[in-house]
């Protein structure tokens, strides 16, 4: 196998250490978060740091870097404490990571990009038309991370959206059904096809 | 669509309710957390909220609830100060899953599966053995989130080792090589096998 020991991970080309260090932790979600300023413009941005934090109540967080692309998005954030969440999946792939290029806060990806907004009743942010999973989200807290700057932004699902033919009769969203993307790395996508279930675990006996 | 509100959230029967918001986030990376204890009793244990924090320093960091399952690998974090993070692929996705069940410390899971504990020069924590991508890893700090009493670890990627063939010139790992997995939800695991990377991401010019 190949090793890294941290002395060498320091040493690498930048290029080569985002790649490798960013495809490490395995495959991540693809979800595009929205979010609209106080001026009305719109914001849409990749995101694939998205991770479970809870159920009851339904926690979601996700990591940025205030100082890169993403800013309009937290500022967006700060301003509204409202974003939503919304599944990558195969037909907008390319638009998606499109939203990853460095646009002044002044444009809206989504008219650089055929992705479209969509509003809901009762939520001023836009969500990602056709997404098979929209998630309207409430802000709770932003915690810093001080070794690096980045931020750990936590939200509240308020307004959950699944199409219909993902849901199964126990609340699982067969992901697969929707073409849900993955990531790899900074920017690899995939597309999932089959998977399989397995039973709640429980100690084996002797 | 199917609509869920907060209100409808919070009136959720708990297991539909764990299904569903566990599989709301997309996609989310399988990993082995491999640990020791003091006392010499080696642990591992499935987790899908494995996540990058940053890449200089390369940062990952993992949730867990300390008054389930885990808590095994929580108090060998705290107690030695290292870990590792293992890929799960193809071949071990029902050991790894079973590794979910509730087994006493005194109980190695590497020894009510067939997953295999291996050592490497310098580390005395065990990886799991096969497994295409291998993480050396040492604790950094635990951030508690108030909101749950959950805990965000943070951890360096101290020790890297990466299949040969999965490892592409420009640093980039390619996972459907390794054939790891992804979770969805809480119980579902997919290897996908084909995926498409895109370039660098620049603002469209008029």
């Amino acid at each position: 196998m190949n090793h890294f020991s941290i002395t060498d991970i320091e040493g690498l080309d930048k290029i080569f250490r985002l790649n490798l260090i960013n495809s490490c932790t395995g495959y991540k979600s693809a979800n595009l978060i929205g979010t609209k300023s106080k001026a009305g413009i719109s914001n849409v941005a990749v995101f694939s740091s998205v991770t479970h934090f809870g159920s009851n109540p339904a926690i979601l967080g996700f990591v940025l870097r205030p100082a890169t692309v993403p800013r309009n998005t937290y500022a967006n954030i700060l301003e509204t404490g409202y974003y939503t969440i919304n599944h990558i999946f195969e037909d907008i792939i390319s638009d998606a990571h499109h939203t990853s290029a460095k646009y002044s806060e002044e444009v809206s990806e989504f008219n650089q990009t055929s992705l479209i907004e969509e509003y809901k009743p009762n939520f001023k942010t836009p969500f990602v038309f056709n997404s098979p999973v929209q998630i309207g989200m409430r802000f709770l807290e932003e915690m810093p991370i001080q070794i690096n700057g980045t931020i750990l932004i936590l939200g509240e699902v308020i307004d959950l959206f699944v199409r219909e033919d993902l849901l199964q009769k126990d609340g699982f969203i067969d992901l697969t059904k929707g073409k849900t993307a993955t990531i790899n790395g900074l920017d690899a996508y995939a597309i999932p096809s089959t998977e399989a279930r397995f039973d709640y675990q429980r100690p084996k006996t002797k």
